[in-house]
């Protein structure tokens, strides 16, 4: 029985009352700055600390302070060159970079926190499903069940160049590879009963073998043998989160996610997202509660709405109209230095992973009333003001039903997320609609049951 | 010009006189016990923590404490079922065990220490030089250029298979293909300047493009593009490890390994390998000194050596032989339950990457007057003393050029590593054979200049 009081949603589970809260997840990028441009230009933001293992820790621990469900890395495997054929602006102006392996630095943060779940992207199109369970597993068993992983099909040739391919397979063909993918990681992981480790060292028994079995599995694509040598870890199956937008990454998004990474330019698409990937869920038989839909949002929180306004000035006036161009070039997979002439746009290619970064470009020109090409000239839309107001805003597209939460990205780093714990996160606690501590053990009970 | 004073080795490097010292790294394997079989039972070995990142921390502590060069984590894709066909007695007794990922423990290790080589074991057999250079690099840039890799080509078709191959290609064709991995892994490190990032916040300029390379590495097996997306590290390419064997092993050893892990079963056995790579090495224009030859030496320190013998009879006494029979036929590839029948022997795969594992067991043989399965059947030999002792031991290995330091696996875990730094090393370094304290800033550094 749902029942809607004001702005709460209640769910009367037994005789237990449980208010819907959101979800909010920290996007990460081990590089100069996340979604939003050129802010590693900004005066606070840290660039003395770009490999040193304490950014990332205090990154955490600030996260988890502010009682985040997770945070996770978004991630490439390269340099995009798409723009005027070259990475010169993309890498020169400061581009979104993976600088270092998230893989180095996930285990950092998790040894760092008690709570935060721990998210590192990892390619179903390049590693095999044995390296991925053995690393997400021991992840898992080391944080006591925090970790996550945000799986893609990856979404651009350069990458699969990287790793020694000619070029990506057909975009069904990549999500048809995930999807065995994830069932070879599923019977990887699910291999150890959760009783297997005996450890009686009179006896001499170690474990108990029956109690672990190989994975035998066998797809078009993907095989492994198994068993896993790592133990049956807290989540088993990691926490999973995706992207997915085109009509085949929807349909995996609601198989396999339980925190969707969306990128809506308006409440209205998000609300269409959401409702889309909800009845894809009832469909298949999956209660759609079990995925929280996350938009992103690029929040600048002020003491006054001036402030914020001011604030939010500043970061536009840092950013570098060449390296806007150069990164939505790598959004869409095309030249737009190119981009006024018809024939670019045709050419860019349409089997590559970029759907949601199409729509939201396009979502953004419909809003705003201007072209394609106008569009991708822009950077984010940043959302200022003071704490109420961001929290009003974030009230609104929550209770509407346009999402279960959100992806936060930093602009300035680390003080997007030191702000907004301190000034944003206490609001949403007041109004009841965001945890004032963590309720579950482990990430997926956190998402599962908000506190 | 090289004089030998006593048991001192002393080089004359223009001005400075650098005494010859040896070089010290712990094997640590992330599960039950490492090489020497069911020290897991004994009730000084810790269980509880086996999944406890202070685990490994505390052991990186007393290993940089006792001032080794490096760790490394020994490694495989998998559960062993060779012997009788079944993973039964490997998994159930307690074999040799990846229970974690160590890419997921060396960060913390690293996070632990200052001076500490931190390294592991990737194959190139199955993972993208891309994703290797990547781990890697971040690995070095986040330790301030202590990282290692112990390089495989992978010796068992049950870790193809778990990653989806339907078995492992010949070793020459492995080999082959390892030496391209490692041009490949050099190609993307190298691709970065040592001055590439800028970090010009008033200009908007993040990094220099120009001083950022394409790898374009195309070779018979594997091709990257590049560039990488990890800056410059430290060490550029990580200290390599490796356990050539064979003759296509020594080769590919004696062209990039700069500490050979080896498993000589007597004085002479490794003196004539050393003497062997040292001989490769020069051939293809190679300073020898530039690899430490470390065999593999397991020891048990006492106060007294009535003391050190009773302790090694007690950990003889925890041996399950079912056990010991197993592990052997994981390390010869053969399901040794039927040793006794030559058709068994003469069916053990030799493309397989064994050739150290048998060397060792035919050395065993001939120096004790056994057979080979009665040589499969025993555990690898104790070395029992006081630690002057064992100190005379390893000074007269090292002094007669057999080796140039020794790779310690831990009996009782950590207790091996705590006992062998406060007892054995501090009679090294009275000899004058064992650094006093780290000289160099990198793992290499210290490896070149052993302080």
């Amino acid at each position: 029985m749902t029942t809607r009081e004001g702005s709460r949603v209640t769910t009367r589970e037994g005789s237990r009352v449980t208010t819907r809260k959101m979800h909010l997840v920290a996007y990460l990028k081990s590089g100069p700055n996340a979604s939003y441009p050129s802010t590693w230009r900004h005066p606070s933001a840290t660039l003395d600390d770009l490999f040193d293992p304490r950014r990332w820790e205090h990154c955490a621990r600030v996260l988890e302070a502010a009682r985040f469900d997770a945070c996770f890395f978004a991630d490439g495997l390269g340099i995009p060159d798409l723009y005027k054929g070259s990475y010169d602006d993309y890498l020169g102006r400061g581009g979104q970079l993976s600088l270092l392996d998230p893989m180095v630095i996930a285990p950092l943060m998790a040894r760092a926190t008690e709570h935060l779940g721990i998210g590192v992207t990892l390619s179903t199109s390049f590693i095999a499903p044995y390296v991925i369970a053995r690393y997400l597993g021991s992840l898992d068993l080391i944080s006591n069940g925090r970790a996550a992983w945000n799986v893609v099909t990856t979404g651009r040739d350069f990458e699969a160049q990287n790793c020694g391919m000619p070029g990506l397979p057909p975009k069904e063909e990549r999500y048809d590879m995930a999807d065995e993918v994830m069932e070879a990681c599923d019977a990887l992981w699910n291999g150890w009963e959760e009783d297997a480790l005996v450890l009686d060292r009179e006896r001499g028994v170690f474990a108990d073998p029956s109690k672990v079995r190989y994975a035998n599995y066998q797809g078009k694509y993907i095989s492994t043998r198994g068993p896993l040598s790592i133990p049956r870890s807290p989540q088993v199956r990691p926490g999973i989160m995706q992207a997915g937008a085109s009509p085949r990454g929807r349909a995996f998004a609601a198989r396999w996610a339980e925190m969707i990474f969306a990128t809506p330019a308006t409440k209205a698409d998000s609300l269409a997202y959401r409702t889309d990937i909800r009845a894809r869920m009832e469909a298949i038989g999956r209660n759609p509660d079990e995925c929280a839909v996350l938009p992103s949002m690029t929040v600048v929180v002020g003491e006054t709405e001036s402030i914020a306004r001011e604030k939010a000035a500043h970061l536009e006036s840092l950013v570098d109209p060449e390296l806007v161009i150069a990164s939505s070039s790598w959004s869409v997979v095309a030249d737009l230095s190119k981009v006024d002439t018809p024939e670019a746009m045709a050419a860019a290619d349409t089997n590559q992973g970029v759907q949601g970064h199409r729509d939201r470009m396009l979502q953004v020109a419909k809003a705003k009333g201007i072209t394609f090409a106008e569009a991708v000239r822009q950077p984010r839309a940043l959302v200022a003001g003071t704490p109420s107001m961001i929290a009003d805003i974030m009230e609104d597209w929550f209770t509407s039903g346009a999402c279960d939460g959100f992806i936060l990205p930093p602009t300035i780093f680390p003080a997007t997320f030191e702000e907004f714990g301190r000034m944003v996160v206490p609001e949403l606690q007041r109004r009841g609609i965001f945890r004032r501590d963590y309720a579950g053990r482990t990430l997926r009970e956190n998402l599962r049951n908000p506190g």
